[in-house]
């Protein structure tokens, strides 16, 4: 297989407070995980950034958080699965609905922050995610990492899962994101990014940070648009990738 | 026409806090107008009353609301029209997909409160709830009173209209409900509302407080649950209907 | 010593929703631990309770939680210790200024739920809120438990500490709360709460679970008023305390 | 007289949401007006801004507004006067408290946006602010405008009242600001602004749009910082105030 997905959270901005780059961000991308208005984002937000995806050709998603705006979704919260379920079901009908009103359908669902990583590592709460992405839709597709409960309950729910990877974050040899808190969590080199990306995308492995392989596999990169620097790194991946003969494009 | 829909607030309760008297109410209405979050309601007491709306036989709609809970959405906020088509557009998208969830279908919408005062009174906001609900989903029904912005704008957007009538309160002259600041605003007599029930469903017309009759379409009534004082004098106004040969159903 | 604090949460309304039976609590404790806006009361609610309060001679202290009023401040959040400590301030200046503007002054500080519990059990929030109570006005007195972090940081930021025990609570053999999951947890007679409380005053220990004796510092009692059942408790209790000759008033 | 304070709103990021250049501003300013957490700012960025404005020498005030963080407070809502009187109570105390524990005192308040525009325009909720600061503090000094209800209360509640002028904005016959929607409410040539801003200070008068004079006090200039242009548009008027010999420091 020799296509990818890049997508990248949109949509953050909150009233008078702006956030991200999204005009420069969505001539690269080709899915937006759109804010739902709990860890970030607004219903005017909302539909401004639906409508600037859809102008781009962008595919949309999407990215319900904890209802935590002030620490932006990402710090856990012990929560019942059931509540997760229900503010997971809440924010992607709210965008679902912005969505429509904009005669754009939605495409698939990625949880944001802590609830991404709750969901990736408890079993209930990751059922939660999955069961509420396919009682609302079940066509949506739902974004998660290869090895993680996020992705494994959503396919037993019977949604198409799309395997999420990172070109600037390094791997464990157990095949997961090395900690941020370790020193060579983060990629900054285009070259390495570039080639991690290529030897998922072709070998669907990774190399990790002890020099063993791991099987990963890549359909979705997540791209970040927090600065220009950001994305520049972007920038010059996705142009890699296409000189490399991959399809960039969003799955359906 | 001898046909009436009872429609009552209901799900009003948040977190921790409890409101209302849903499963009493629930045995009395036909339409229940479900609180979406924002002035009241959370994502999982929507899910709950959902659920005992659907036991219950009972159509449920979304309720939207201004973005003040401390408030109750009960006091006007100046914003921009698009704002309000955006929040009502994020509501009842909210409700549609928690419904969906439950397999229920989304019936109606009512506006709460303050939102419902603003769109009556003003055409800007009439028209931004209007297209609001047009835009999410063209066949739900929009619940308001006759002679509104609201109403008037609905029909223009090509909605089904509901005309919302009230049995506990008296109407001016002009066929507007008197101001509550007003000594004669309420009707806490049952025989004396349940006249002025009648005469609105059957002749079309309510008896003012100057002794003029004005014109009223009644097609919904809006029933109160705040209390067990509330939930006796609507259930004594639908049992006199049904004696009377009123059929008590809910539009669709 | 024979003499004993009783102290309950109040205040815990918020906008259109009660909670809570203040003025009956109100004529058995000695101590209000007032809700600061945060996970449970508004600032309506707060000028309020103080006057209750000041009317009942009851003393007043701040009870600052989470920001978290739909979980109401009942569930862990992973938040740095700096944001522990600026929450705690903010809400204790905002209820001292209450006070204040009623010429009342503020007696003590006791966290609520889930920060009452990250303070007990983790040095660093522990400091965080003996820090901001010290900050704020080293004359206030803090409420906490023996045996946990935040009554040690309390005593060692110099604050006078007053411990809290619980007559409705079994204690576990290290002295510690036995765990509400566990069946043996609550104390529903009467008799056998008053036993133990009379003991903790009188000997200053507790009868643990499995019959063992642990030491345990009982200067304030914490009273639960959220039903009418709990206040008779705690009206059964206060009585007897002072049939046996103890005196319940507030330290100071 | 010659002396004139400047003053300007900090403090407003929220969260992970940056806003405003406080660092360059608070090189220009002698007052700093802090968001209190309810249309801008949190509890963190409190204690920094305020440790920023120690460090800078700048006098610190409350800047209190409406409860309406995704409006920025900047529109009407309608509200009893208690509430307005208990919320700047509220905000208030927490900013006095946190400035406590940095070992500030507070100097001053002024409300924000919608707020500042109610208390100006509308007795009751003028009376409702100036009892708050009175009865929080009565030392601390309250900023508003000559010729409105809101210094009018002030100075009949007691308070040292600071007169707050503009010097990019015109003023008509009747010595108010030219409304916003006006196409010559703003002045941006620096050398007319400042014109205006000497003849204010000197004289106690302001030219207005007709080409009349009017009366005004101006003891503080209100500064925006939202902007490089708008920082270094208060830095020529600051420099050129003090070529002139107006000495520039706050009212205490």
């Amino acid at each position: 297989m020799s296509q990818i997905d890049l997508n990248c959270d949109l949509g953050e901005s909150f009233g008078q407070y702006r956030m991200g780059n999204d005009e420069q961000v969505l001539a690269l991308i080709t899915s937006a995980n759109i804010a739902c208005g709990f860890h970030a984002g607004d219903y005017s937000e909302m539909r401004r950034t639906v409508i600037r995806a859809k102008r781009s050709g962008v595919m949309i998603g999407a990215h319900p958080g904890l209802p935590d705006l002030i620490g932006f979704g990402r710090r856990a919260m012990s929560m019942a699965p059931s509540e997760v379920y229900d503010l997971t079901v809440y924010q992607i009908g709210a965008l679902q609905a912005v969505a429509a009103a904009q005669h754009v359908r939605l495409n698939h669902v990625k949880p944001h922050g802590a609830l991404y990583h709750m969901a990736s590592l408890h079993e209930k709460y990751a059922e939660a995610v999955a069961h509420a992405v396919r009682d609302v839709n079940p066509d949506l597709l739902l974004f998660g990492m290869d090895g993680t409960f996020l992705t494994r309950e959503g396919e037993r729910a019977g949604l198409h899962v799309v395997y999420e990877a990172y070109a600037d974050r390094t791997y464990s040899p157990d095949g997961s994101l090395t900690p941020r808190t370790e020193s060579d969590a983060l990629i900054t080199d285009t070259r390495q990014a570039l080639k991690q990306v290529i030897q998922m995308i072709k070998e669907g492995s990774v190399t990790t940070t002890n020099g063993s392989k791991a099987k990963v596999r890549a359909e979705t990169l997540c791209i970040h648009g927090d600065n220009s620097a950001a994305v520049a790194f972007a920038a010059a991946i996705r142009d890699e990738l296409q000189n490399r003969g991959v399809t960039i494009c969003a799955w359906t």
